[in-house]
């Protein structure tokens, strides 16, 4: 921690504290600058950060103050899914969602990009020019099906740290990890099977259940723990479901970490109805918390789990390197590689392979987390200062995507159709639902690092909402 | 032509015309060099050319003689496939061949890799080093699912030499040629349904119709003019056919182009019966005639026509970039590729579209054309000079591919099982027929610039052919 983040925390403390009551002056920049012995120039950033994070006002001409106090926005309560197998509908609201916004849009908190733009990316990026500069053949061939030994050992080395026990030939390189969810899939169901699916769900995994016919059953989901196991018993005592799928750490959308002892018994209660689990983990290395959370493929004992994952949350998307561990699904899964793209691009996997073998994929890692880490709490706090009062706010264990759910009455698509125009980019809740539900909830991405434009935009953002808000409710 | 070249046409002619005969010892190095006032070194040239070619041959110190002459080995007749729908089969054999042979084998016929070691290829290299020098984000960034619109752009513009009036909205960025007739496949058929096809077939694609459980029908094929209209017209009176797939320009395996008037007809009888036409036009590129073949979408009236295409063969398969343009099937190709891997790698497509709108691509396609036409003939030479004398051979119009027919009672699953331990990598023909059919053909890969050591190769490969076939005939 820097001499000013120090001197935040411990303003931020007596204001929390009490110390400083709302509406208080502060004590003036050079005041502090003697009182702790740093220059002024700490306390003038320590001041920054505290009205980044909302905590205190300038005043032109006169100083800081103490803002009003909001309370921390409760996190969203069970969700409430309709609990039977229902096909997906939807898919003309992702498409209008790819359409109708500038891929490049200022206020883009929609996607699920991470943060690309970081110096810790260098030796990645002299990696991908080396290759080409040296005219290296492997990057026009055709190379293995597989996908590259190189980064098979690589990515085998790096589960350990979820607590697996994996070779190099118990992994495919996949396009992505949507190719290794869209293998895993059609691995182990049949057109008009049944898989449970934590609710909210990700849009991308909820669209190949629809391309391939199988029907989701929405199980109650908990913003803290995950997916309700007894829901889910309730479920596979009801209905003749073939796999489990979830992203069980760093969740997309909500953001918890399921607990050790949930991940160990969905793994007892998929034994005892025979499913396989399509374990989505695009997100586990971004988990906040050190050592990363195990995965469900942990404690895994018969190859029935099937661990799916990427380097395009913790690196870029744009690389295109997924990988898929199938367990005993290996070679279903091989076969949908073979017809649907049969090769992935070579360039980006050895590249990534040596950015991990050269020790640098761990300290971008680390820096990664701690910037999401610390944009999120000042995330939480633009939101809380400029959405409606009474809205619930996810608080994510990793990752950088935020969940937000306002009153009932709320339509967050009427607001994507509002806020579009002004070049902002929002996930709509009803995305996330296999059903349509979650019309009230929206997800918003903090990747990057914040800005003035970044405020700017969840301004415009909240105020469209509390005016939406407002209208629903006069309408009642 | 170069003086040399020239030189050897000269003397190639004067051979086929009997003006020298069968043994006869041709003219000294130095009397053609004052007969046609050229170099010495030029009529050496002229000589290696005729030599690899194998007509002539070297006695060491006293000259050149004409070779015995074989007679062009015939054509393969029109194929005779069981004509009712069939599952597909011989999934364990591609397998088998992905698994066996070692990657970089020295002797590598099998697989279906173009020549990528081209200095046509610089200023490619170039865009893809540059890309990665300044650090260009949309490298790291998703992108657009549609693909980049500045190669979607070029690519409508490549398809103007084929007969096609496209615009960048027509067409869908792939993964590859086998992404573009997985989703074409996908949006046009259900399981159970049946699609024919030429015979035989490319197995990447008769593997995506098993993985989706739809039934292949196999029509006759000729190596001249391709699918047999008539035994097509007759599957379709007696069966509920969904769709035709084909790659009717610069076959592969059996390297025919259909002509304009049989593409013209096979568009009638899709809309007579309502069909969807799935045209993998893969090699169309690289057709020895100029200017290229026209497409059959090129006649399409109605967007009946699903073209699907690649750099992997005109460029390099390493790129894992591929096209279509759908025509009526954009929207449901477009949920297939969002659904299985969602987007295509960005890098190489920059790079591609930078190498066509440059000027450098037509240089490169006419460079590889003229190698590969080239390659054909001295390949043909040495397989009938180290093959059995029994065989058929095909007479490719474009590409790289040469199918090869041995005696019935052959097998190839039998030669490629011995000659895959001296690190020999072939096709065996038994992957090209739904059924399992052709397990007395193979295809070679002819790509390469012909040396010693494939020469070598070959020869391995037809002296246990020649011993194989004695056995087969002999156990007779």
């Amino acid at each position: 921690m820097t001499r000013y983040q120090h001197l935040a925390a411990l303003l931020q403390q007596r204001i929390e504290h009490g110390l400083y009551q709302c509406g208080e002056r502060l004590p003036s920049v050079r005041a502090l600058s003697e009182e702790h012995g740093v220059s002024l120039s700490t306390v003038q950033q320590a001041y920054h950060l505290l009205e980044a994070r909302r905590l205190i006002i300038p005043q032109p001409r006169s100083g800081y103050y103490v803002a009003p106090r909001k309370a921390t926005p409760p996190m969203p309560g069970l969700t409430r899914p309709a609990q039977r197998p229902v096909e997906i509908s939807q898919w003309e609201s992702v498409l209008e969602l790819f359409n109708n916004c500038p891929e490049n849009s200022e206020f883009n908190f929609g996607g699920g990009s991470p943060d690309i733009d970081q110096s810790s990316l260098a030796p990645l990026w002299k990696s991908l020019t080396r290759l080409c500069q040296r005219q290296d053949p492997r990057v026009m061939s055709y190379g293995n099906m597989f996908g590259a030994a190189e980064l098979r050992e690589q990515v085998a080395r790096l589960t350990l740290d979820s607590g697996c026990r994996l070779t190099e030939d118990d992994i495919v390189i996949t396009t992505g990890c949507q190719e290794a969810l869209f293998t895993a899939i059609r691995a182990v169901c049949q057109p008009g099977d049944i898989v449970a699916v934590e609710s909210p769900t990700f849009p991308g995994t909820m669209q190949i259940l629809r391309g391939l016919g199988i029907k989701a059953i929405e199980i109650p989901t908990c913003a803290v723990t995950g997916i309700s196991l007894d829901a889910l018993e309730l479920a596979l005592e009801q209905w003749p479901v073939k796999a489990v799928l979830m992203v069980p750490t760093c969740n997309n959308p909500l953001g918890f970490t399921m607990p050790d002892k949930y991940k160990k018994a969905l793994i007892v209660l998929a034994q005892r109805f025979d499913l396989a689990i399509i374990e989505d983990d695009a997100y586990g290395e971004l988990a906040y918390e050190y050592p990363r959370p195990r995965t469900i493929k942990s404690f895994d004992e018969d190859g029935r789990v099937l661990l799916c994952s990427s380097f395009s949350k913790s690196i870029a998307p744009g690389l295109r390197v997924g990988w898929i561990a199938p367990g005993r699904y290996l070679e279903r899964v091989l076969h949908t590689k073979y017809i649907s793209t049969g090769y992935t691009v070579t360039h980006t996997q050895l590249a990534v392979a040596e950015f991990i073998r050269q020790g640098d994929y761990q300290p971008h890692l680390r820096r990664m987390r701690m910037q999401y880490k610390s944009n999120l709490e000042v995330f939480t706090c633009w939101v809380r200062h400029y959405f409606p009062s009474e809205i619930c706010v996810s608080r994510p264990q990793g990752g950088f995507l935020v969940w937000i759910e306002l009153p009932e009455s709320f339509d967050t698509l009427r607001l994507n159709r509002e806020v579009s125009a002004a070049g902002i980019k929002i996930a709509a809740g009803s995305l996330f639902s296999a059903s349509g539900k979650y019309r009230n909830c929206l997800r918003l991405n903090y990747a990057r690092p914040f800005t003035e434009e970044v405020e700017k935009g969840l301004r415009l953002l909240g105020e469209s909402a509390s005016r939406l808000l407002e209208e629903a409710t006069t309408a009642k």
